[in-house]
Protein backbone atom coordinates (compact mmCIF):
# COMPACT_ATOMS: atom_id res chain seq x y z
CA UNK A 1 0.00 0.00 0.00
CA UNK A 2 1.16 3.59 -0.88
CA UNK A 3 1.32 6.29 1.76
CA UNK A 4 -1.36 7.87 1.04
CA UNK A 5 -3.78 4.48 0.74
CA UNK A 6 -1.91 4.05 4.86
CA UNK A 7 -3.51 7.73 5.08
CA UNK A 8 -6.86 7.06 4.29
CA UNK A 9 -6.75 2.94 5.63
CA UNK A 10 -5.65 4.85 9.16
CA UNK A 11 -8.49 7.10 11.48
CA UNK A 12 -8.77 8.23 15.13
CA UNK A 13 -9.92 5.00 16.62
CA UNK A 14 -12.40 4.73 19.13
CA UNK A 15 -12.27 1.18 19.90
CA UNK A 16 -9.54 -0.92 20.70
CA UNK A 17 -9.14 -4.54 20.37
CA UNK A 18 -8.08 -5.15 24.12
CA UNK A 19 -6.93 -8.80 23.28
CA UNK A 20 -4.53 -7.34 20.39
CA UNK A 21 -0.87 -6.10 21.53
CA UNK A 22 1.80 -4.77 19.44
CA UNK A 23 4.95 -6.79 19.10
CA UNK A 24 8.08 -5.72 20.93
CA UNK A 25 9.71 -5.98 17.13
CA UNK A 26 7.27 -3.78 15.98
CA UNK A 27 7.24 -0.91 19.12
CA UNK A 28 10.97 -0.65 18.45
CA UNK A 29 10.66 0.15 14.68
CA UNK A 30 8.08 2.31 15.55
CA UNK A 31 10.21 4.14 18.09
CA UNK A 32 12.94 4.14 15.74
CA UNK A 33 10.48 6.34 13.44
CA UNK A 34 9.81 8.65 16.05
CA UNK A 35 13.38 9.20 16.72
CA UNK A 36 14.19 9.96 13.53
CA UNK A 37 11.37 12.67 13.12
CA UNK A 38 12.89 15.75 12.22
CA UNK A 39 13.09 19.31 14.86
CA UNK A 40 13.90 22.72 15.08
CA UNK A 41 17.87 22.30 14.82
CA UNK A 42 17.36 18.81 15.49
CA UNK A 43 17.36 19.13 19.14
CA UNK A 44 14.36 17.01 19.84
CA UNK A 45 13.56 19.42 23.01
CA UNK A 46 11.01 16.37 24.24
CA UNK A 47 10.90 13.07 25.22
CA UNK A 48 8.76 10.32 24.12
CA UNK A 49 7.26 7.90 27.56
CA UNK A 50 5.66 4.65 26.66
CA UNK A 51 2.97 3.41 29.01
CA UNK A 52 2.16 -0.02 29.65
CA UNK A 53 1.72 -0.38 33.03
CA UNK A 54 -1.92 -1.11 33.33
CA UNK A 55 -2.32 0.25 37.11
CA UNK A 56 -1.26 3.73 35.91
CA UNK A 57 -3.21 3.48 32.49
CA UNK A 58 -5.90 3.00 34.96
CA UNK A 59 -5.08 5.82 37.23
CA UNK A 60 -4.51 8.22 34.25
CA UNK A 61 -7.41 7.18 32.63
CA UNK A 62 -10.28 9.37 34.96
CA UNK A 63 -7.58 12.27 34.27
CA UNK A 64 -9.01 11.51 30.47
CA UNK A 65 -12.22 12.39 30.57
CA UNK A 66 -12.70 8.44 31.29
CA UNK A 67 -11.73 7.75 27.12
CA UNK A 68 -11.57 4.07 26.58
CA UNK A 69 -8.54 3.96 25.05
CA UNK A 70 -6.28 4.87 27.65
CA UNK A 71 -6.63 1.53 28.90
CA UNK A 72 -8.00 -0.71 26.16
CA UNK A 73 -5.57 0.50 23.86
CA UNK A 74 -2.17 -2.06 23.66
CA UNK A 75 -0.04 1.30 24.69
CA UNK A 76 0.12 4.32 25.60
CA UNK A 77 2.36 7.04 24.46
CA UNK A 78 2.61 10.58 25.94
CA UNK A 79 4.75 12.72 24.10
CA UNK A 80 5.99 15.41 26.99
CA UNK A 81 8.18 18.65 25.88
CA UNK A 82 11.12 20.37 27.84
CA UNK A 83 9.15 23.28 29.08
CA UNK A 84 12.45 24.86 29.99
CA UNK A 85 15.79 24.98 29.06
CA UNK A 86 19.07 26.47 29.13
CA UNK A 87 22.44 25.91 27.25
CA UNK A 88 23.10 22.19 28.41
CA UNK A 89 20.25 22.10 25.01
CA UNK A 90 22.95 22.75 22.81
CA UNK A 91 25.87 21.89 24.53
CA UNK A 92 24.54 18.58 24.60
CA UNK A 93 23.28 18.40 21.33
CA UNK A 94 26.67 19.78 19.90
CA UNK A 95 28.69 16.62 22.26
CA UNK A 96 26.27 14.29 20.01
CA UNK A 97 27.28 16.10 16.97
CA UNK A 98 30.76 15.89 17.83
CA UNK A 99 31.01 11.80 18.76
CA UNK A 100 28.07 11.09 15.84
CA UNK A 101 30.42 12.78 12.97
CA UNK A 102 33.74 12.93 14.54
CA UNK A 103 34.68 16.62 14.47
CA UNK A 104 36.28 18.15 17.80
CA UNK A 105 33.19 20.10 19.40
CA UNK A 106 35.75 22.95 19.44
CA UNK A 107 35.72 23.55 15.87
CA UNK A 108 30.95 23.84 16.33
CA UNK A 109 31.69 27.32 18.81
CA UNK A 110 30.28 29.30 15.99
CA UNK A 111 27.64 26.90 15.58
CA UNK A 112 27.15 26.58 18.91
CA UNK A 113 26.95 30.37 19.94
CA UNK A 114 24.52 31.14 16.92
CA UNK A 115 22.12 28.79 18.09
CA UNK A 116 22.16 29.80 21.68
CA UNK A 117 21.58 33.47 20.71
CA UNK A 118 18.18 32.17 18.78
CA UNK A 119 17.31 29.91 21.66
CA UNK A 120 18.76 31.17 25.46
CA UNK A 121 16.70 34.69 25.23
CA UNK A 122 13.61 33.48 24.59
CA UNK A 123 10.53 33.78 27.45
CA UNK A 124 10.19 30.79 29.40
CA UNK A 125 6.53 30.77 27.60
CA UNK A 126 8.13 30.73 24.42
CA UNK A 127 10.51 28.01 25.02
CA UNK A 128 7.37 25.76 25.67
CA UNK A 129 5.64 26.90 22.99
CA UNK A 130 8.36 26.01 21.07
CA UNK A 131 9.16 23.12 22.31
CA UNK A 132 5.54 21.70 22.52
CA UNK A 133 5.31 22.20 18.82
CA UNK A 134 8.91 19.94 18.16
CA UNK A 135 6.74 17.32 19.96
CA UNK A 136 3.92 17.86 17.22
CA UNK A 137 6.39 17.11 14.54
CA UNK A 138 7.09 14.12 15.80
CA UNK A 139 3.08 13.67 16.50
CA UNK A 140 2.44 13.96 12.65
CA UNK A 141 5.44 11.55 11.81
CA UNK A 142 4.34 9.23 14.93
CA UNK A 143 0.94 8.68 13.48
CA UNK A 144 1.86 8.31 9.73
CA UNK A 145 4.66 5.86 10.98
CA UNK A 146 1.94 3.79 12.81
CA UNK A 147 0.34 3.43 9.72
CA UNK A 148 2.73 2.40 7.62
CA UNK A 149 3.15 -0.35 9.97
CA UNK A 150 -0.51 -0.95 9.77
CA UNK A 151 -0.93 0.09 13.82
CA UNK A 152 -4.18 2.10 14.89
CA UNK A 153 -3.32 5.24 16.71
CA UNK A 154 -5.59 7.84 18.30
CA UNK A 155 -4.02 10.91 18.88
CA UNK A 156 -5.66 13.03 21.90
CA UNK A 157 -5.61 16.48 23.33
CA UNK A 158 -8.96 15.95 25.47
CA UNK A 159 -6.99 15.20 29.15
CA UNK A 160 -6.06 17.33 32.18
CA UNK A 161 -2.88 18.38 31.60
CA UNK A 162 -2.21 18.96 35.66
CA UNK A 163 -3.10 16.01 36.32
CA UNK A 164 -0.88 14.34 33.64
CA UNK A 165 1.82 15.77 34.68
CA UNK A 166 0.78 15.03 38.17
CA UNK A 167 0.63 12.02 38.24
CA UNK A 168 3.54 11.26 35.97
CA UNK A 169 5.98 13.20 38.22
CA UNK A 170 6.85 15.21 34.99
CA UNK A 171 7.04 18.79 36.33
CA UNK A 172 9.92 18.35 38.64
CA UNK A 173 11.99 17.18 35.22
CA UNK A 174 10.33 20.96 33.42
CA UNK A 175 8.46 18.38 30.79
CA UNK A 176 4.85 18.61 30.13
CA UNK A 177 2.60 16.27 28.71
CA UNK A 178 1.61 17.77 24.91
CA UNK A 179 -0.33 15.01 23.63
CA UNK A 180 -1.45 11.58 23.85
CA UNK A 181 -1.16 8.63 21.20
CA UNK A 182 -3.19 5.62 22.07
CA UNK A 183 -1.83 2.68 19.51
CA UNK A 184 -3.27 -0.81 19.24
CA UNK A 185 -5.64 -2.59 16.82
CA UNK A 186 -9.35 -1.34 16.12
CA UNK A 187 -12.11 -3.22 17.37
CA UNK A 188 -14.19 -5.25 15.17
CA UNK A 189 -17.21 -3.32 16.75
CA UNK A 190 -15.59 0.29 16.18
CA UNK A 191 -18.03 1.70 13.96
CA UNK A 192 -16.30 4.66 13.40
CA UNK A 193 -13.82 2.59 11.02
CA UNK A 194 -15.86 2.32 8.63
CA UNK A 195 -17.17 6.11 8.17
CA UNK A 196 -16.08 7.96 4.60
CA UNK A 197 -12.90 10.43 5.83
CA UNK A 198 -13.93 14.12 5.93
CA UNK A 199 -11.21 16.58 5.41
CA UNK A 200 -11.42 20.09 3.59
CA UNK A 201 -11.69 19.86 -0.40
CA UNK A 202 -8.66 20.67 -1.68
CA UNK A 203 -9.28 23.97 -3.43
CA UNK A 204 -10.48 25.30 0.48
CA UNK A 205 -7.13 23.98 1.92
CA UNK A 206 -4.64 24.96 -0.59
CA UNK A 207 -3.86 27.84 -1.95
CA UNK A 208 -1.34 28.04 -5.49
CA UNK A 209 1.03 31.85 -6.05
CA UNK B 1 12.65 1.64 0.45
CA UNK B 2 11.16 1.17 4.15
CA UNK B 3 9.74 4.30 5.97
CA UNK B 4 12.54 3.95 8.23
CA UNK B 5 15.14 4.04 5.13
CA UNK B 6 13.07 7.13 3.72
CA UNK B 7 13.34 9.19 7.24
CA UNK B 8 16.78 8.05 7.18
CA UNK B 9 17.22 9.11 3.33
CA UNK B 10 15.82 12.83 3.97
CA UNK B 11 17.75 15.84 6.00
CA UNK B 12 17.04 19.62 6.11
CA UNK B 13 18.52 20.06 2.14
CA UNK B 14 20.65 23.27 2.73
CA UNK B 15 21.04 23.62 -1.27
CA UNK B 16 18.57 22.17 -3.46
CA UNK B 17 19.47 22.26 -7.29
CA UNK B 18 17.34 24.82 -8.99
CA UNK B 19 17.35 23.25 -12.62
CA UNK B 20 14.79 20.53 -10.74
CA UNK B 21 11.00 20.86 -10.68
CA UNK B 22 8.63 18.64 -8.75
CA UNK B 23 5.87 18.06 -11.15
CA UNK B 24 2.87 18.98 -11.00
CA UNK B 25 1.77 14.90 -10.74
CA UNK B 26 4.19 14.60 -7.23
CA UNK B 27 3.00 17.98 -6.24
CA UNK B 28 -0.35 16.94 -6.26
CA UNK B 29 0.08 13.81 -4.63
CA UNK B 30 1.76 15.10 -2.18
CA UNK B 31 -0.67 17.83 -1.52
CA UNK B 32 -2.90 14.89 -1.35
CA UNK B 33 -1.23 13.50 1.50
CA UNK B 34 -1.00 16.53 3.39
CA UNK B 35 -5.11 16.60 3.18
CA UNK B 36 -4.94 13.53 4.64
CA UNK B 37 -3.62 14.91 7.90
CA UNK B 38 -5.02 14.53 11.36
CA UNK B 39 -6.14 17.25 13.45
CA UNK B 40 -7.82 17.96 16.44
CA UNK B 41 -11.05 17.23 15.63
CA UNK B 42 -10.80 16.72 11.75
CA UNK B 43 -10.80 20.71 12.17
CA UNK B 44 -8.15 21.57 9.95
CA UNK B 45 -7.61 24.91 11.09
CA UNK B 46 -5.12 26.54 8.79
CA UNK B 47 -4.09 27.11 5.15
CA UNK B 48 -1.62 25.44 3.07
CA UNK B 49 0.01 28.24 0.58
CA UNK B 50 2.23 26.98 -2.13
CA UNK B 51 4.51 29.75 -3.60
CA UNK B 52 5.78 29.47 -7.04
CA UNK B 53 5.41 32.41 -7.85
CA UNK B 54 9.52 33.66 -8.38
CA UNK B 55 9.18 37.53 -8.03
CA UNK B 56 7.40 36.54 -4.76
CA UNK B 57 9.83 34.59 -3.38
CA UNK B 58 12.72 36.72 -4.28
CA UNK B 59 10.73 39.31 -1.85
CA UNK B 60 9.94 37.02 0.59
CA UNK B 61 13.69 35.71 0.68
CA UNK B 62 15.07 38.61 2.88
CA UNK B 63 12.44 38.08 5.62
CA UNK B 64 14.08 34.91 5.70
CA UNK B 65 17.24 35.50 6.93
CA UNK B 66 18.45 35.09 2.80
CA UNK B 67 18.36 31.78 3.16
CA UNK B 68 18.91 30.61 -0.44
CA UNK B 69 16.26 27.93 -0.29
CA UNK B 70 13.68 30.35 -0.42
CA UNK B 71 14.31 30.74 -4.00
CA UNK B 72 16.35 27.50 -5.06
CA UNK B 73 14.27 24.72 -4.10
CA UNK B 74 10.91 23.70 -6.70
CA UNK B 75 8.52 25.00 -4.45
CA UNK B 76 8.07 26.84 -1.56
CA UNK B 77 4.94 26.02 0.96
CA UNK B 78 3.82 28.46 3.88
CA UNK B 79 1.71 26.35 6.51
CA UNK B 80 -0.39 29.41 8.12
CA UNK B 81 -2.69 28.61 11.34
CA UNK B 82 -5.77 30.66 11.84
CA UNK B 83 -5.18 32.88 14.68
CA UNK B 84 -8.83 33.04 15.51
CA UNK B 85 -11.92 31.66 14.68
CA UNK B 86 -15.53 31.57 15.61
CA UNK B 87 -18.74 28.73 15.29
CA UNK B 88 -17.95 28.66 12.06
CA UNK B 89 -15.12 26.68 12.36
CA UNK B 90 -17.21 23.97 13.81
CA UNK B 91 -20.34 24.33 11.76
CA UNK B 92 -18.26 24.35 8.42
CA UNK B 93 -17.01 21.39 9.70
CA UNK B 94 -19.75 20.24 10.53
CA UNK B 95 -21.70 20.77 6.96
CA UNK B 96 -18.76 18.80 5.80
CA UNK B 97 -19.35 15.58 7.47
CA UNK B 98 -23.35 16.17 6.55
CA UNK B 99 -22.28 16.02 3.06
CA UNK B 100 -19.38 13.26 3.25
CA UNK B 101 -21.35 10.83 5.26
CA UNK B 102 -24.97 11.84 4.12
CA UNK B 103 -26.62 12.51 7.71
CA UNK B 104 -28.83 15.24 8.52
CA UNK B 105 -26.79 18.18 10.22
CA UNK B 106 -29.35 18.54 12.40
CA UNK B 107 -28.50 15.07 14.23
CA UNK B 108 -24.76 16.44 14.90
CA UNK B 109 -25.78 18.77 17.18
CA UNK B 110 -25.07 17.61 20.17
CA UNK B 111 -21.27 16.76 18.69
CA UNK B 112 -21.48 20.66 17.18
CA UNK B 113 -22.40 21.97 21.31
CA UNK B 114 -19.84 19.38 22.65
CA UNK B 115 -16.65 21.13 20.20
CA UNK B 116 -18.19 24.65 20.64
CA UNK B 117 -17.63 24.76 23.96
CA UNK B 118 -14.36 23.30 24.24
CA UNK B 119 -13.21 25.96 21.52
CA UNK B 120 -15.09 28.95 21.63
CA UNK B 121 -14.23 29.54 25.64
CA UNK B 122 -10.26 30.03 24.49
CA UNK B 123 -9.01 33.15 24.56
CA UNK B 124 -7.59 34.36 21.10
CA UNK B 125 -3.98 33.44 22.22
CA UNK B 126 -4.98 30.09 23.04
CA UNK B 127 -6.63 29.55 19.82
CA UNK B 128 -3.55 30.77 17.85
CA UNK B 129 -1.24 28.23 19.55
CA UNK B 130 -3.78 25.41 19.29
CA UNK B 131 -3.98 25.78 15.29
CA UNK B 132 -0.46 26.21 15.18
CA UNK B 133 0.01 23.03 16.82
CA UNK B 134 -2.36 21.32 14.33
CA UNK B 135 -0.23 22.98 11.81
CA UNK B 136 2.57 21.05 13.14
CA UNK B 137 0.62 17.74 12.63
CA UNK B 138 0.88 18.45 8.91
CA UNK B 139 4.44 19.53 8.30
CA UNK B 140 5.60 16.33 10.48
CA UNK B 141 3.48 14.35 7.92
CA UNK B 142 4.28 16.21 5.22
CA UNK B 143 7.79 15.81 5.56
CA UNK B 144 7.39 12.13 5.76
CA UNK B 145 5.32 12.22 2.42
CA UNK B 146 7.72 14.35 0.71
CA UNK B 147 10.55 11.74 2.07
CA UNK B 148 8.78 8.60 1.01
CA UNK B 149 8.57 10.28 -2.81
CA UNK B 150 11.87 10.89 -3.11
CA UNK B 151 11.46 14.67 -2.91
CA UNK B 152 13.81 16.37 -0.36
CA UNK B 153 12.81 19.41 1.90
CA UNK B 154 13.97 21.62 4.44
CA UNK B 155 11.43 22.67 7.70
CA UNK B 156 12.81 26.50 8.31
CA UNK B 157 11.43 28.33 11.15
CA UNK B 158 14.11 31.19 11.03
CA UNK B 159 11.99 33.96 9.40
CA UNK B 160 10.24 36.97 10.40
CA UNK B 161 6.85 36.01 10.97
CA UNK B 162 5.08 39.49 10.69
CA UNK B 163 7.17 40.58 7.11
CA UNK B 164 6.00 37.22 5.94
CA UNK B 165 2.33 37.55 7.02
CA UNK B 166 2.46 41.31 5.55
CA UNK B 167 4.19 40.31 2.26
CA UNK B 168 1.26 37.43 1.82
CA UNK B 169 -1.04 39.62 3.32
CA UNK B 170 -2.86 36.92 5.89
CA UNK B 171 -3.09 39.14 8.08
CA UNK B 172 -6.71 40.12 6.87
CA UNK B 173 -7.67 36.44 6.94
CA UNK B 174 -6.88 36.04 10.60
CA UNK B 175 -3.62 33.96 9.40
CA UNK B 176 -0.31 33.29 10.24
CA UNK B 177 2.65 31.88 8.97
CA UNK B 178 3.61 29.01 11.19
CA UNK B 179 6.61 27.38 9.45
CA UNK B 180 8.24 26.93 6.01
CA UNK B 181 9.06 24.26 3.65
CA UNK B 182 11.18 24.44 0.93
CA UNK B 183 10.86 21.47 -1.43
CA UNK B 184 12.72 20.26 -4.64
CA UNK B 185 15.28 18.02 -5.22
CA UNK B 186 19.18 18.54 -3.37
CA UNK B 187 21.59 19.79 -5.49
CA UNK B 188 24.82 17.18 -5.80
CA UNK B 189 27.24 19.72 -4.20
CA UNK B 190 25.09 19.84 -0.70
CA UNK B 191 27.82 18.74 1.32
CA UNK B 192 25.32 17.99 3.96
CA UNK B 193 24.13 15.34 2.73
CA UNK B 194 26.95 13.18 3.25
CA UNK B 195 26.61 14.09 7.17
CA UNK B 196 25.52 11.64 9.59
CA UNK B 197 22.45 11.75 11.01
CA UNK B 198 22.58 12.90 14.76
CA UNK B 199 19.87 12.31 17.00
CA UNK B 200 19.32 11.87 20.51
CA UNK B 201 19.80 7.88 21.73
CA UNK B 202 16.86 6.05 21.90
CA UNK B 203 17.47 4.95 25.51
CA UNK B 204 17.80 9.12 26.25
CA UNK B 205 14.68 9.98 24.15
CA UNK B 206 12.22 7.12 25.22
CA UNK B 207 11.44 6.11 28.82
CA UNK B 208 9.25 3.13 29.31
CA UNK B 209 7.32 2.69 32.23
Amino acid sequence: MSYIDNLNWRYATKKFDSTKEITEEKLEALLDAATLSPSSYGLQPYKIIVIEDPVLRARLKPAAWGQSQLTEASHLIVLANQTDFGEELVDDYLQNVSETRNIPVEDLAGYASFMKSKLLDLTQEEKAKWTEKQAYIALGNLLSAAADMKIDTCPMEGFDREQFNDILGLSDDSLNTAVLVTLGYRSKNDETQHYKKVRKPKKQLITHI
